[in-house]
């Protein structure tokens, strides 16, 4: 079976307890390759640093062959699908492919058309499973696992593209969620599914993990600048507010960080603080979720039977 | 001697059967790989998905190490010319150059200037030789051979890199070739070498290989879209046209297609449509043509004679 | 230590011999290559073809991975610093980052504040190490020493990043050095340091290394254009001045060069020019410049200790 990677929903919790132990057991150094050049091409439609060069290190950490593609010089440009274009890539040879696209659920246009797995490295404000993921592994590696935990996700919960995955994935395997932040970005989705929302304060004061969202100035289009201001102090993790956490407690951020907004400049790299170990367990992460969509294809890409005429009908 | 790879038109049949050749043994998975670490730079100054990728994985699957070159962030951007460009890029070591270039022609000025051989990935609305080479592939793999065969090449002839130097490859490998689509398209030259102008609905049903070629909006500036909606019914290869093909006759299209203009969506990955074995087929032929260039060169760039003093004059 | 490379002055004469010499073993077929995966970044945030394909060719002559960057399609644009952009990639496994900037001195916020290596590629109109080093090891290979040698830097000195430092070292290893070109452009900086500035002609027939800089247009927002027909007469090398050079006397220009205004075009290729072997050694010169910054990591970047909680405070 083609072992996409789409969404963390669609992931029953057994699955993503084995994706967390591959994935731990790259952090523990386990080395594995496919057999033969594998090839895998990474599609972003959209700017990343961190995710875009965390598949390429998992990729090459695998071995594999990575095709580049600039959406800036493509195809693309003449208008071509984005079903045509993985169409195209599978057909030279990719085995699979990893995509970020502006558009909320771009690969609904792919599902059932593609002999290849496709991996979902971000869609729209819709999810951003690996990330998703990289976040479980770093409090699983924290706290052991995450029945009674109580997880705060603070911030922008209305635009992330991992605030709804996370709660929904953490409720499932036994956490506590509860959302903070300013009200107006506490959607009526997240109210409907009975997620408590708790002002600031209690959020840090009485929560094992802290997990702050990433005010997307791109996405608001840039209108909510004059919020930035009062945002640290009415909702941002201040020194002041630090200071109440629980004992143990820690403190998680995707990245990139805006310093002092969503939290204080001088706590990004305090002890408490596992944004940077966020990024380490990113790679580790891709690494698992590549060698699941890797390990059942036999003989990578074998789309050209050689000497074989293909049918040809009448 | 230096195997540059500019046009179809300077390869002698025999060349072509060559090339042909190793690429079907690429094909059937042959394994070749040039001795200790061989470099190869993509110098690609017009948008290109497929031609760029499929040389970036043939060129992996020959073990060749690639010199990324964006145009974009290049010295281009200072006023380097073409010939300083890939003369740096011979001094650091390339072995061999891959050039698209929006100039036809623009090879001209590199000829007796390098060292290393270059491969043309395509020049303005000139040649398309790697292009030109897939097409043969996919027929040859096809019908065995050329002899007897009736090609259509439909659609915009005069702007198409490949529609000449194919009917030239395949008039001169006993192929017969006919052109249709907007007369205004059937240019000047293509008529005094004697091609046959033929309607659409007799090209596509009496021949063996129905070879769309792609309406290039972004070489016509555009102007063209009125054309659009009427082009698939006047000249596109529709349902019912389809229905009317020889037995065993196939669809072939460059790519990237326009769904619905030049063809049918629905004929797009029909059994007669050899689109995406094209696809396929320009990797091998392009692992081919690499090879060919880079087999007589023993030992690589060994440009640096080292502690030898370069001759001082006087 | 961590072996960062940021600017030559910073290197004692008995280090500059050293990393030559690594670089000349590279040049006579010396091979290198670190302990398992080695990860490199190179983030350039100004257009160069010949310092970025240089550090590529190098990065994988010596077996190591390079994780790619384009400024124009990273979080960047999201308005992260240069320090957060750079933890994130050691963070996720680089063992050194290679940066040029267009800001002078860019990596002061960084000093002190990372576990890898930085190898500076070019900042701002401040430095350029590795191209200061290459133009040492060709006039090193050329004559054997720099003792008692006149070098002429010639023209546009105050924008350069080599001309200051190139005279630092030269002067240091045993050189003499002068200036030459336009007045304007021989700054107070260079005046105070006691460099004697001396007329095109005498520069260009009484010294063994005539170095000439290039005219930088796009540092001087264009509106220099109007030297340029002059400038050739005036100031650059000739046909007639290169006839009145010294026997043995060599031409190096760290290119890209603009034919005709700082060199004539003929003479970018004669015997005397040393250009596209300075770019060669370019090569050299990067492989001992990583060589040095990754041969005392034992094992790589080793960020992540598996199974250990990191420390939390309280």
């Amino acid at each position: 079976m083609k072992k996409d990677l789409l969404t963390t929903t669609e992931l029953s919790t057994g699955e993503i307890a084995r994706i967390l132990d591959m994935a731990q057991s790259f952090a523990e150094g386990k080395e594995w390759r496919p057999k033969g050049l594998r090839f895998v091409a990474n599609l972003f439609y959209e700017p990343s640093t961190r995710t875009k060069s965390s598949f390429e290190v998992a990729e090459r950490k695998l071995g594999l062959e990575v095709i580049p593609f600039e959406v800036q010089t493509s195809s693309v440009q003449k208008g071509e699908t984005l079903y045509d274009t993985i169409k195209t890539l599978e057909s030279i040879g990719a085995d699979a492919v990893v995509i970020r696209h502006s558009i909320d659920n771009y690969f609904e246009e792919l599902k059932g058309r593609l002999k290849i797995p496709v991996i979902n490295a971000g869609d729209g404000c819709g999810h951003h499973p690996t990330q998703s993921l990289l976040d479980l592994l770093t409090i699983r590696q924290e706290f052991g696992g995450f029945q009674g935990l109580k997880v705060a996700i603070v911030g922008d919960i209305a635009h992330s593209r991992v605030a709804r995955s996370n709660a929904d994935a953490l409720t499932r395997l036994g956490a506590e969620v509860v959302f903070s932040g300013p009200p107006e970005w506490f959607d009526q989705d997240a109210h409907s599914k009975g997620y408590r929302f708790v002002n600031i304060d209690e959020a840090v004061s009485s929560s094992d993990v802290v997990m702050l969202l990433r005010i997307q100035h791109e996405r608001h289009g840039g209108n909510e600048n004059v919020y930035l201001d009062s945002y640290h102090r009415h909702f941002g993790l201040t020194a002041a507010r630090e200071r109440t956490m629980k004992k143990g407690s820690i403190i998680m951020h995707p990245a990139p960080v805006n310093r002092g907004v969503e939290i204080d400049d001088a706590l990004v790299e305090c002890s408490r603080s596992r944004i940077f170990k966020q990024m380490q367990n990113g790679v580790f992460v891709r690494m698992a979720v590549l060698q699941r969509a890797l390990e059942n294809k036999e003989g990578g890409n074998k789309y050209v039977i050689a000497n074989q005429k293909w049918p040809v009908a009448y």
